[in-house]
């Protein structure tokens, strides 16, 4: 980036005398956790100067150069001086980057077999000497290795570890680790809530604005390196030359970081491009249109990953539209991919309108048809058998398509959580369902080893979660749900990282090392998800919102088109009680999981209490754990929710001054509104069903702000965001 | 703002051994003209930092404190030093701000005739003594008067302008200076094409963004007194509560900076919000309802502006849903107002659809209500008498209302110029605009001084633009867009400013004060308009878009709803010619315009070449000034445009170097859409209007790149922005 001389000035005397500077809002968040601010620690600073006086990097390729420029990026700030690099010239304490390929001072090293067993897109850390000098190595298999390396080296130094004796081999554990967004063509994003689509149709291929290249920076930072750029209730159009020829130009920004670029395509494309009155998989001239049409798109991108599809979902197009089933209609997309390496990510994400209970309807279709999919085919499983709600059991299919590729879909964008409002981190979501046992094949068959191909030994493997960054300057509108896209990432590489380190590390990076803010901020994250089922829908209960915008409380919804879209589909209060009967006298759902679970689950008294109302209908007088009443509990919950959210309010506001206000004070007002939407929330609900329950909120809880029918009539009136962005109401209010 | 002491270490070391700062993007367009590099003039630079020491300011208000944190901002950048600031400790070389009220060392220097002379807005800048000491001043009668003030100050630095011997007296000529936003309150823009609305009402009133701050401050720089923050088309929710607490968060963030809130209303109100079955202004109850609501806005704003209204316009409701006319309808509103000094902004755009022509709807529904309106209406009137086409005659409405307060609707946002991809700088057009003679009362009567009241003696005056800034980092899309909301500003402070005084002053405030810079991009800015009519409607054509999008040529549109939708409405090409004959044998309309200027332009020797067509219907064998036969002006005319969109690109080309690579690699970028697209409507009207003038294109001009089959139908098929955003398609596309 050019900057003149004087320009630079002002920035040097606007610093030393402490005057504001003439740059606007430095600290708005779109820097996200690739801040690179001088090490503050004084010691450790002097030491990683002393370890790092020069890069050296032989390589050169898009990929070597994008890792060697976010090394001088990053080190001269965290180091707080120039740090020369050059091709091979070695001094000492120089940090060495490279392949055996492309570097002769890497191949030097021997590394081989070290390095064989990470793999295309492991990498070493390594403290070791070349020539006798003292050196630090990243070393790889590949260059975009190399870049992966680059990043959790500058991790390193972000978070403050030491650079001793350094020896960290690290390689990923799925192979896919894709980011799914769900962004229209005319840049509405659906359920994304932080602005308009990242990309500007209007002005691509020429334009190719800056903010691709940090999306891909931010991406591969976390070793992302796949993204679905459109959503899933895609519009033929994507496929068009036209379009083709503008997303070409994102697959160029995107290349250089390892990152493939996917579409989400409609079904029925051949019909809608007027080509053909069918898309029938079984139809020779289908086969033939997408043979053809594929390879359009990898004229224009020869390095395309594949198709995302969503289909006879929620009305979209789908080989049962003619009377085929999904194994018949994704093989038929993967045959036309297959001759370029592409893959099709088949989404199970269905429920047809005339199952009895939507809990089943992803396996009862699926697991018929496991071991008939095609091997560049992996199924794309939501984490449970519902929609993304604040807490699920898992999709029974993990443990079931013993011979189906198959990989996670989560959601970092909070749909369920208060969009882009609350504060709501999602690793400890994502760590909950990667570490529950299936016992699928005995113990150790955890849904984060089914994916890793352990436990069924699939070939292909990945993860996959919907994030919602967009035009808004911080990326995903609430800073913090920046958190859930970093967890994701880190668990997507390894699953056994866990939320608490991802959020310490996240925090280390994004705001500070200082532990008086790390430390309270870690607690308010952790807590954050569970106050979130509190004040919404505790002890599996599932589903109340405000059907169409998934954001306010209306547990009383009935009678929609779809029963399955209505709130008492999902809680089922009654006088005797409240749950969803999944056992054996209801659904039976249950059956769909492995009998140890199955049994556990099905046991009123062994179920865990935090899942008991996803498969049991209960009394309200059931003696909890606690020993309160269900309906206690159940309030109890919903107050401990709201308190979560006060609690949250009050240690963030101890916590002025400690980073800029600006991104503070974001923070603070999004909790006032929070704590606003929590006591909505808690009131509603449990007014609600204290109308089945007939008993009283107990004493020692303050009484609800207002009566049922305002709570009621506010779910009518309130302001509520459009469904694709908090920034609009739709309805009519006085 | 807090930044850290390390943070700011970064910077300062960054800057040091010129490495890339860890900020991003800080030349991205977000400081529009507001940038304070130090001033490369080195000499200049000396001057300035002697002739400035200290900045005193006495007064303590929001204001004030928004002066002196602009100065401190301005200051400590430009001057490439650290600027003192106190209260009133006097020393050599201070700059001292400050009104006779709030600052004694201002009331020592017994200003009061001089500033009496300038109003409650206007400001003095001089260099002059207190305490026998140098200084400089910048005095006002009012605390925003003293803002405005340090914006020019800062502006002369800015510009590389002397300070010695300072004597500026500056005052607005229009009361009024108004910016109109077309938001929705979902947030899209219409005709906006730059992002989302900046109102973000999803965390508003608890979150007060830092751009709303920079909004003002944005505004507050041009002397613009007065924003309108939602679209004409009205959503009557903008009055509710809900909103309304919304609403009154940003009126707080636009007060320290002078900037009125106003709101367009929904006439339908009282029964969108259920609570009556009329809207008629005559009943009491209506009366009854505005005056309450009226006064609710009030309590949440006390200084609230007033109401836009666009009543029974494009199927808008208004009074004539009840028979009652345009003056009982604003008066009604008026009366609402009054009380609380607040006024009725009352547009003139209409066009019934019944009428013959439709450039004489405004007028004739107008003319004969002109001395009926209230005297805190003003009619809000657009340039010209359609619909801010490329090029329009004046409205005829401002020679004609002699007893109506008037103020002019300019349009920044580039509806009909291309959106925010083409470059096309408005400050010719409005100059043209406010200089046009109209001898209304004789000579001198143009309407700039129509406008300030000067020919028939006005109460109430102003100019109000259409502005499109949105979520977009920087503000309008295309960069050059933000030169045509300057320049409206410059305008609407003093109409005498030319577009190129405007012109050069932008570029030098928001890019460099090199020549070698400023003079080839100011040229192309002053030709951008000019090309922009050439390339799609010269000599007098017009509105030859495709219906709704407004963006590509179809000048063969017909049979829509309504004729005065279609393009054929408007050329009325037939094989003995082409235009719209307004004269006596046409329509008319000439006969709206005083006497010497209905014989001018019903004259075909004697009317503008430029309005020709929009005057006459003229033989394609017509001899034009050039000798040419209108035929071959025409062709000319469009292969005119292209070749000045083509001499933009290559003049831009040479000067990579001289300002940031970001902003020159956009405006570049969108110079190769804008050569294509000025190429597809250069063909696209040659080869249309070719198939009735049966004439061939002259040897030596450049064949058309494909026949006219293929121009429809890329009409059909192309690439076209949604009305809302230059971002998405609209069609199905192969």
């Amino acid at each position: 980036m050019h900057r003149s001389f004087f320009y630079r000035l002002s920035i040097l005397l606007a610093f030393w005398f402490g005057m504001a500077m003439p740059i606007a809002q430095a600290e708005d968040g779109y820097d996200t956790w690739l801040r690179y601010p001088p090490v503050a620690e004084q010691k450790l600073l002097k030491a990683y100067q002393k370890q790092l006086a020069q890069i050296v990097v032989e390589g050169e390729s898009p990929t070597m150069a994008a890792a060697k420029a976010e090394l001088q990026r990053g080190l001269s700030g965290l180091l707080a001086k120039p740090i020369a690099s050059g091709e091979s010239k070695l001094s000492k304490h120089a940090l060495v980057i490279g392949t055996p390929a492309n570097s002769p001072l890497i191949a030097s090293l021997n590394l081989t077999n070290r390095l064989a067993a990470l793999g295309s897109e492991g990498y070493l850390l390594e403290s070791t000497r070349i020539n006798k000098r003292e050196v630090i190595i990243i070393a790889a298999n590949s260059d975009v290795g190399v870049l992966y390396g680059s990043f959790h080296f500058l991790r390193l130094l972000q978070t403050q570890q030491s650079l001793d004796k350094l020896s960290i081999a690290s390689a990923p554990k799925l192979q896919h680790r894709v980011v799914n967004h769900w962004d229209n063509l005319n840049r509405l994003v659906e359920r994304g809530y932080a602005g308009l689509s990242l990309w500007d149709w209007g002005t691509l291929p020429e334009h190719k604005s800056q903010r691709y290249k940090d999306y891909a920076r931010i991406n591969a930072s976390l070793g992302i390196n796949g993204t679905v750029i459109n959503n899933v209730n895609s519009d033929p159009r994507v496929l068009s030359d036209q379009f083709l020829q503008k997303i070409a130009g994102l697959a160029d920004a995107f290349r250089p970081y390892g990152i493939k670029l996917y579409l989400s395509i409609n079904y029925n494309s051949p019909r809608a491009f007027g080509d053909l009155d069918t898309a029938d998989p079984l139809d020779p001239r289908v086969q033939q249109w997408w043979k053809e049409r594929t390879e359009k798109v990898y004229q224009y991108i020869p390095d395309f990953g594949g198709y995302l599809v969503k289909a006879n979902s929620e009305g979209q197009p789908g080989p049962q539209d003619y009377k085929r089933n999904h194994a018949d209609g994704a093989n038929m997309l993967a045959a036309a991919l297959k001759p370029y390496g592409g893959v099709v990510f088949w989404r199970a994400f269905v429920y047809s309108p005339d199952i009895g209970d939507r809990f089943r309807g992803s396996y009862d279709e699926f697991k018929p048809l496991d071991g008939k999919f095609a091997d560049n085919v992996i199924l794309q499983v939501k984490n449970g058998p519902i929609d993304f709600q604040p807490r699920e059991p898992y999709s029974p299919l993990f443990s079931a398509m013993e011979k189906t590729n198959m990989m996670m879909e989560f959601q970092v964008t909070q749909e369920y959580f208060g969009f882009a409002t609350h504060l709501a981190y999602q690793g400890p979501l994502f760590e909950e369902s990667l570490r529950t046992e299936t016992y699928a094949k005995g113990e150790g068959s955890t849904i984060g080893n089914i994916l890793q191909g352990k436990t069924f030994n699939s070939k292909r493997t990945g993860m996959a979660a919907v994030i919602n960054p967009g035009t808004d300057r911080n990326w995903t509108g609430h800073p913090f749900v920046q958190s859930s896209w970093y967890a994701f990432g880190r668990m997507a590489w390894d699953h056994d990282i866990s939320a608490e380190a991802a959020a310490e590390e996240w925090l280390r990076m994004t705001f500070s090392n200082d532990k008086k803010f790390i430390d309270p901020v870690k607690n308010m994250m952790m807590a954050s998800r569970e106050a979130g089922v509190n004040y919404r829908s505790p002890l599996g209960l599932t589903h109340l919102y405000s059907q169409g915008d998934h954001y306010g409380p209306a547990p009383w919804t009935a009678n929609l088109e779809r029963p399955d879209w209505t709130a008492i589909y999902y809680h089922r209060a009654e006088k005797d009680g409240i749950g969803f009967d999944r056992t054996k006298t209801g659904s039976n759902a249950i059956a769909q999981y492995p009998s140890v679970l199955a049994k556990q689950y099905g046991d009123l008294s062994a179920v865990p209490e935090d899942l008991m109302l996803w498969f049991h209908h209960v009394s309200w007088d059931h003696k909890m754990k606690s020993g309160r009443t269900l309906w206690d509990e159940l309030v109890h919950k919903y107050y401990e929710g709201v308190d979560q959210v006060r609690s949250m309010q009050r240690e963030w506001d101890k916590l002025e001054g400690y980073i800029d206000a600006e991104r503070f004070g974001q923070v603070k007002a999004l909790l006032i509104v929070q704590e606003r939407d929590a006591v909505i929330w808690r009131d509603s609900c449990v007014l609600y069903f204290q109308t089945f329950s007939g008993k009283a909120i107990s004493a020692g809880y303050e009484k609800p702000k207002h009566d049922l029918e305002y709570y009621k009539a506010l779910a009518r009136t309130r302001y509520v965001p459009e469904p694709w962005h908090p920034a609009s109401s739709s309805r009519v209010l006085k």
